[in-house]
């Protein structure tokens, strides 16, 4: 097993770093992937790293790239936009790593220099933005190439935890960013999350920071809202029976939640939250939408609210990081099963049936399983 | 004629403050209209105010009112929510304001005392609110009853224009609050207004506060953009054509707007704001709606983008009063016809066809025209 | 003993409502207090309401008006400007509040109506402001008279717990305002506080809304430093040395604090406060200082630095309110000592040693101490 | 002289872009400094660009060097941190820039990477920050290296104007960002600025962005404060008598100013602020202090002010050069006198003296005067 040979090279054995192969998920049109041999990616730009992946995990937004939704992606790809890893090589332009530093790798790609990264919307990075396992090589293999590593990478602190900073790619910034920082979730506040997947866990868990009075977490799926419970949602919302904004509304006697957070994508949970948002409040859509909603401006033109999108920027990555150092917000909770990254493909499955599986984040190591 | 009376009471005849009656502008179902006798109003609870309405001006919603759009608005109702006046009577818990003082009187009715009123969002008084003309019977009448007087009444200055100052009982602060600060605009920003109306000419000069580099003003109406055009816009688009985003993108290279203020209410002219505005730009929202629109979330979850809604707070008279004495605003110029309040129903008919009348603001005068 | 005839009145004697003395706590001039009768207070004006103080505690300022140290506080004053009591009669312009209502009071009395109330600066009302206890007769008392009640008093919630609640008069609006909010604490931040007095401790509990990853508690006194290590502390630093400025820029490896509070009001803990914030970072000054202090422009004016200052508004009562409500904050760990309000000479005693008792904030009731 | 050689190279003559050596401001210790021959900058970092420079100008901070007063500069140093050139040469990590590109060179420099600079705090950045001129030679030369090149120059734009843009890369963002936003200037604030040399003008033409109803200009030289009044003073106060503050406060009936900007540098400026900042207010510090002030806690603890310093961060240059561009903004007008680059000991010697030359921004330029 390749993960064996890349931590304990096998005397005789070519070392890891003359071999011109790797393994790596590659994604080859709707529904069909397959963990195979890759060539070893290489430097091509001066701001370029190649970063040999200790850790990697599997989002949401594969699974929608593996339905074919996602067009850009296309036959051959390797997926993957999350993962800590040990960097191996650098370009002459890189600055700020060195060969042998252990890596957050960020699911945004950021150049730093173009209009956007300076105004901080790296999303929109000209040069970047959500790039990796996308529109380029990604995470879920042995190496991978990281382009404007100075803006893409984070350095991972000593004695942290790959299974809980691994949550640091994406999916923590995205529910922080997306969902607590748009929704301007303030102390006191009653905030509701639409969608207890891990993006909307990550919302809850990261909303804590400041304090609101209430958090209420909707879903249809039992297990989701129990683990919400414990995540310190005050109270869930089983919305199976199609009344979720009903409850809300009578939980907050009418007024309504001050954020309302939307994190599935959809035009029912989106419609939830224009339900139950408070006058002067506001709703952030952290889920990825394949189809317009309608806005109901007949009711809410007069209702001083905000409607906010963002594609995840991580440039709150450094303070998540000091959060996380701190022992207020603990990622790893996010971690429902572990595979080596060999099994991957069993992972995708477990992933893909999350509601049976009761999965929330599958860890992948290239290494042996703890 | 009532406002001869009102000015220059023959000698021997009741003084107007001991007339019971009063001349007032009806509501009678959709459609109907009449300048009638009406009781002049009383002070009923102790923070009323009466005030003797010397000029006042017709809005877009009353028009949208006499078509019967609004049923909370009944037969027999008073209308009108815009005015200056003078102070007649004042009930006993009145501290602001005394007998004879010359005030502007706001759209929205202020508690003062109420959660929403100390969050600054007048706007949702639970006492209050926009009820003037409304609710409750309006300033287009001689005399006006207006509830909790300390928060819905701002001082005339010294010298001050009635034409200019009657402005800021809605229109400006309407355009200012809706458009330009939930739009956040900046200096250096490039701002699109959808509808040269005169909610949209508020928001066009109120937006030159802030120093855009371009303002492109968009209409159907060619006799507005060149009001626009006058009044500062950088651009005017004809959106006759069909073809008002394009032309904004082509104009913007690509990159689209900072701002887009959506002034009519229709599900067209917010389209035109989805298309136009850039990455992580502001969509505020001014215009009334009576049916939903298309959210385009699967083109705008990851723009970064915020979509604001709001009725006027009237918060920020104070501060547009101290712009307008400056010299800075010269709201003067939003009027483009002047009555005196007897020849309300012909104003009417000039406001009601204002794209053939050429019609903004139409003035009303209780005394003669100047 | 007063207190119990309060809520025990013995059959046959005078009910309460009927006696026109009363028992306070009155200023004499530098040093000299007195346990006193004084008369009922009445209704002045429309806007008083007659609070039955149920539950008062002393300020840190109480005892500098007993140095003498504010010459608006003149022979006579009845002291105290915290409290929770039941409202036993209202003027005819009080809306919000109705006899038989159980309040908190706020330190700070608000009109509403002038332009700082209307801009949230309750503290420059320009009929009120912090004149309770100061400016007229104050808490510390079987009754008080609450000018503009409407917007100086609190609703006590149902099930509330007085000792509690009575910390949102001042102190814990005090800490967050001055402190915390005006201090930008952020997620992640590292933040010290210079000064673990009542205040201070204040600023500790509420800074915690925002999830700072460090909090750096420093004062000379080992037992407040170990009481604010309970409240959350991440270090604690004994000044005594004269080194506390050395000691965080240790910690800090050399980078300073990005928000550094001062909670005493002298020279020497403003300099640390200067010492140690970083660039970029803010100081929030909560002490009340009675001579100048050095501000090192010449080191600062490049460092890009805030300072500011505050009286207390209350304008967070509100939410303050619901955190406590929803368990998050417990003010009443900021309780030393109970005493029956007939024992508030007592109480004073104690509370003027407090180094010495190990006060911090201490409890007086009308009625038994639980 | 060079400058000619510069724009008409003599045939035969080695071309420019061969020489080795060329002329620069050359400082030698306190009050000494040369027009002389220097070897040509060449790249040294990837990084790195070479700037042929075309137009400069004089700091005041280049006086306060050359009085020996910044010990970081030594003998032998070329001075000037502000200019516009030509891209001679880039390094191969320069991605935004090219040879023969126009760029304005900003005081600043940024490497992009650093935390600060991610913060948007380039005045502090690790690797650069004000270096130019300062601690690597400047842009008062035929030639400079700029490190860092990507985050230190700014396009300059196709038909733009060298003696307006120069103003963008020190004394208009200088005037903008640490006195007009740190000041929070907004539309109908009134505004004081304390000096009237070229930064305090800077202050007093960006202040206009945001619409102020006041501004005051505070100098002691009248022909600066003439010079205001033309720029869009409101009002200008001569404090030759020692009484600014108490015009202010009369102007202002008792209220004082929203917004005091110090752009001296001096005590008995931050004094003036002090004295005229209303409650609720800001003081901005723009200049640069050689001592220590007095901060009147004992007056400003409870006035709820904040006092905001700033090293220039440049992060505001493509807002201002829009601003620019769409004309709002006429920088030119801060040009009081023009000089050949091989002049610029006389041009040095006439803003030495800009009181008696009535000097406000010299222009040099390489090549011929217009």
């Amino acid at each position: 097993m390749a993960t064996v040979e890349l931590e304990q090279p096998i005397t005789g054995a070519p070392a890891l770093s003359d071999r011109t192969i790797m393994k790596a998920l590659v994604y080859h049109g709707p529904g069909k992937r397959g963990w195979e041999d890759k060539p070893r990616p290489a430097i091509q730009d001066p701001g370029d790293a190649i970063v040999r992946v200790t850790t990697t995990t599997i989002c949401g937004t594969d699974l929608n790239i593996l339905k074919g939704h996602l067009p850009v992606v296309t036959d051959g790809r390797i997926l993957g936009h999350e993962g800590i890893g040990v960097v191996e090589q650098v370009g002459t332009g890189v600055s700020e790593f060195h060969v042998g530093d252990r890596v957050i790798i960020s699911c945004i790609t950021a150049c730093l220099k173009c209009d956007f990264c300076k105004r901080g919307m790296y999303s929109h990075c000209r040069r970047g933005g959500w790039v990796l396992g996308c529109a380029i090589d990604g995470t879920q293999a042995e190496y991978v190439r990281i382009p404007h590593a100075d803006g893409s990478l984070y350095r991972f602190p000593p004695g942290g935890d790959e299974e809980a900073l691994v949550m640091l790619s994406d999916i923590l910034p995205t529910g922080f960013e997306c969902g607590v920082l748009n929704g301007q979730v303030k102390p006191g506040d009653t905030v509701a999350v639409v969608g207890a997947g891990p993006v909307g866990l990550a919302v809850l868990l990261t909303a804590q920071f400041y304090s609101p009075a209430a958090i209420f977490m909707i879903d249809m799926d039992a297990k989701r809202l129990a683990v919400a419970k414990a995540f310190g949602a005050t109270t869930v919302i089983d919305s199976t029976d199609g009344h979720a904004a009903h409850h809300v509304m009578e939980l907050t006697e009418g007024a309504g939640v001050d954020v309302a957070i939307e994190a599935v994508g959809i035009r029912a949970t989106f419609d939830i939250c224009q339900a139950i948002v408070a006058a002067g409040g506001r709703i952030a859509n952290v889920g990825v939408h394949g189809k317009p909603v309608d806005l109901h401006l007949e009711k809410l033109w007069d209702r001083n609210i905000s409607v906010t999108t963002r594609l995840v920027d991580t440039v709150t990555t450094p303070m998540l990081l000091r959060v996380v150092r701190s022992g207020k917000l603990q990622p790893r909770k996010l971690v429902s099963h572990r595979f080596a990254m060999g099994d991957i493909m069993k992972a995708y499955d477990t992933f893909g049936n999350a509601a049976k599986q009761g999965a929330l984040k599958v860890i992948l190591t290239n290494g042996p399983v703890e």
